[in-house]
């Protein structure tokens, strides 16, 4: 994993050196996607960058691993807006610190929309013709899984263990998993649909044990407050194994939780954990199903990438 | 300008005939760029493609022209979100129509960006390698403009005829006329810069005739309120030779204006026409200067949509 973390400086070199134009708030702007990028943990573009070398390919490709990143912090500015969350990696978010100018929600968030878009203007300019249809495909896809999340939100209906993970596989785990190792596979010529089904795997998982960090973690470890997810009603897999077992619950979401009720939480979320645990088992065993088919060294980057996986806590 | 009002049919049978995937809201927002897009004027797809094949282009980019229009549906749900519009084209906004399943504002807001989102990923789909550097960078350039636009919208300080005539440049003439005409240059292989001067001129005198439209026009004309650029407090160039006049008039900017407030506004504009004639004249003269150096049959298209873009009332 350490050769996964070195790509995090090529990537952030080659955001820095991009060049604003000198049209007013170009230089803002580029500072931003610069400052705001700094502080993630780029993981979409280093699997890219590590998967393409593994994978064969010789290439200087940090201009896509760039372009994941660049996309990734218009993302997240677009997604804040909709969640109207003021704290995102240990930072204000992006239409926070627009706010700063005019002190007015709206135009933050109308400046936080046009961040976004510009993010994903930029971000094609690095990406290879042959790319483009997955790179446009899966950034689509994503954004469908926004939208069912949105929806799921906002709505007073229960939504079942199925649409939930529908939700997780279309925005987290084909976005963050299965779209860099598929540029990777694409660009390298090799087998792209392997690389699909194993992001989408993993990418269930990263999504559960994110949502777990997110009750359990502190505030340092996430970059945001814990117990965020309660608060906006965020439909999980931790909420609805939760409600099924203890409907008193439901009360405490869609409210910012005090310490005590956030404790409370914890404690009955242990409760679930053996439920919680039997979905990670089936996705890993379709992971280690399909990473048999996979040549090495990618193979052993990829097991070491799924420990990893299962046992991060932040 | 028959020939191009032609192209419109062309452009929206290939946006008619997109796929969209079996995902959930997949085929709602297909309809709804579908139903959008075909609202509009087409005038940047269909300039595109006239200018494309009046260049002597010989390949078949309805699929280009389509993605300029697709993109242009995403920015006008993403402006109607912060401009906080509820008609466009005659029809609710894209934010007002998702509005309709949760009866919630920022529901609305978060799907319409969304939607947005993904009208610029599908549209990068179709654009030629070799056009994707214009195409991304007009196209960020725009969204600069919208930034100034809105700072400037929600600033106290009155602004100068220079700064809004630079929004007007990158937010609606780049965008409009000197994006399709390069980018129809650069794939029919021409001067792109000849284009790109062009565009800036003939898209300033299509904005301030817009503005005219938006004070003068009837709703069916405007396809909304008549006024809504003062009820928003939009810094037009007709604001401000207005508010250098009369300066007591600048209170019924931010409200929305009865009727026969609009009436005295449109009366006192009448008497600023000379100055805003002069502006306009000013960017004709240039007009005129390029299009010598422009080749037949080229030439000739430029100066009747120059000849339209001045006397159009809608």
């Amino acid at each position: 994993m350490d050769k996964l973390k070195q790509k995090k400086d090529f990537i952030q070199t080659f955001i820095k050196n991009l060049k604003p134009s000198k049209i007013l708030w170009s230089d803002d702007t580029f500072h931003k996607i610069n400052s705001f990028s700094s502080q993630g943990k780029m993981i979409r573009g280093s699997l890219f960058l590590r998967t393409y070398e593994l994978l064969g390919g010789k290439k200087d490709f940090i201009s896509v691993a760039a372009a994941l990143e660049i996309t990734q912090s218009g993302i997240l500015a677009h997604d804040d807006v909709m969640d109207k969350d003021d704290f995102r990696r240990g930072l204000k978010t992006i239409h926070k610190q627009y706010e700063e100018h005019i002190n007015n929600t709206h135009f933050g968030y109308s400046m936080a929309i046009c961040f976004g878009d510009i993010a994903f203007f930029e971000s094609f300019k690095h990406i290879p013709k042959k790319a483009i249809k997955i790179y446009s495909e899966e950034m689509i896809n994503c954004a469908y899984g926004q939208m069912q999340d949105i929806h799921y939100t906002y709505s007073d209906k229960e939504i079942t263990k199925k649409q939930i993970l529908e939700v997780y596989r279309l925005k987290t785990a084909r976005y963050t998993f299965s779209l860099p190792m598929m540029l990777a596979a694409k660009l390298a010529n090799q087998n792209v649909k392997t690389y699909e089904k194993l992001g989408e795997h993993l990418g269930i998982i990263f999504q559960i044990i994110d949502d777990d960090i997110g009750i359990f973690g502190t505030k340092e470890e996430i970059g945001k407050t814990p117990g965020s997810d309660i608060k906006e009603n965020k439909k999980t897999i931790h909420r609805l194994l939760l409600l099924k077992k203890y409907p008193n619950l439901k009360k405490y979401y869609g409210y910012e939780v005090s310490e005590k009720e956030l404790e409370l939480i914890r404690n009955k979320t242990l409760e679930i954990k053996k439920e919680i645990d039997e979905i990670i088992t089936h996705h890993q065993t379709k992971i280690d199903e399909i990473i048999k088919k996979i040549p090495s060294p990618t193979k052993e980057f990829i097991q070491n990438l799924s420990k990893y996986n299962l046992s991060r806590r932040k």
